[in-house]
């Protein structure tokens, strides 16, 4: 399966792309606005790679041609830029999974707060911006970036997942594969606020307790 | 320091009830509606505790007289009854600190969702309706009642507490004393919505796997 992580240079998108390329065979594909970028960024990833033994090669693509080459397409991209990439990627991904971990966050005196768009959430917003998507399923959304990037860290982490049931069985499939790495069933696509709203709480316990400096959470 | 469990008859009231008379050395007294019935369960805390080897007595009063005991008074009772609750302890608590674990929580065909009161959250309401509390506290909202009543189950979960500064640090250590029991600061009573929020996204989880009966959370 080729996976094409949309925002793939940064954030989540690295995490992501180092655990599919240390502990899968899955194609891995950066995808970036500007190409170069992308091909720069997978370099590093190869690199990382390579220092720890793993001859992986990485793709790199323009988001729009990394989007058409996926099976499973991750919109790891800024949230303020997803109804954008979403637009520019729609006519390419007819027979592909979108996934997005994108959470919309602001922030107030006293903490961070969930930007509930109107249509419900991010990722029943990224459903309407694309129709003619195979399928799109809200995940990650509540995984810490550094240490998902971080190859030595054990994870040891759930993330909640929500959309179609065939479309969510394959990616939670594809997730149980990153070792350390669990999912949990949130339900269908009308749940997403539900998951999406935990990444603000995440960051309000940051905020409050120095020793969580990049929050993962587990359920049991 | 005296702990009275208004509603400690059932729920999470049990739980806390039988933690701190195991754990700690704190009054513990069970409030209820009705006196007989606070006895009763509090009897069989005493003989659940003895079975155990731990001989401890188990105070019980009808709930305005348990709250006009406690240094600490713990609003175990249905969400729906925590706005009549208050307004009946309201004047014997001037010295106390409430802590609220209460949550509006309503169903609809794909999950459980946050019924967040116009006030902003359950326990920014208790602090509306009892203005002579020493100090109101949100805490163990997302805690399962069946296991915190299993003393054969180790917990190794947290909670999370919102409220003034000096209040939730006297809460925090009586949570702290009870074993494998941890609480993170989630900050000020204005983001107590966001606390409150993660309960009906644990019965979700509950609700869509099978392997979680009793969800507890943890934070890394």
């Amino acid at each position: 399966m080729d996976i094409a992580l949309l925002g793939g240079t940064g954030d989540i998108g690295e995490g992501l792309a180092l655990r599919w390329a240390a502990d899968t065979d899955h194609g891995v594909i950066v995808g970036s606005r500007d190409a170069g970028r992308a091909r720069e960024k997978a370099d590093e990833y190869e690199a990382e790679l390579a220092s720890r033994g793993i001859d992986r090669p990485i793709a790199a693509e323009e988001n729009v041609a990394a989007a058409a080459r996926g099976d499973v397409v991750v919109l790891a991209v800024p949230p303020y830029h997803v109804r954008d990439v979403v637009a520019d990627i729609a006519d390419e991904v007819a027979d592909a999974i979108l996934v997005n971990p994108a959470v919309g966050i602001s922030r107030d005196e006293t903490g961070f707060n969930y930007d509930k768009p109107s249509i419900g959430s991010v990722t029943e917003l990224v459903a309407d911006a694309a129709p003619d998507a195979d399928a799109v399923v809200g995940a990650y959304h509540n995984l810490p970036a550094g240490r998902l990037a971080d190859l030595d860290d054990d994870l040891g982490m759930d993330t909640l997942i929500v959309g179609d049931e065939d479309a969510k069985s394959i990616v939670a499939d594809l997730t149980d594969e990153i070792e350390g790495l669990g999912t949990l069933d949130a339900g269908p696509l009308a749940n997403a606020s539900q998951i999406e709203a935990l990444t603000p709480l995440l960051l309000t316990l940051k905020q409050y307790n120095e020793e969580l400096t990049d929050v993962a959470v587990q359920f049991s």
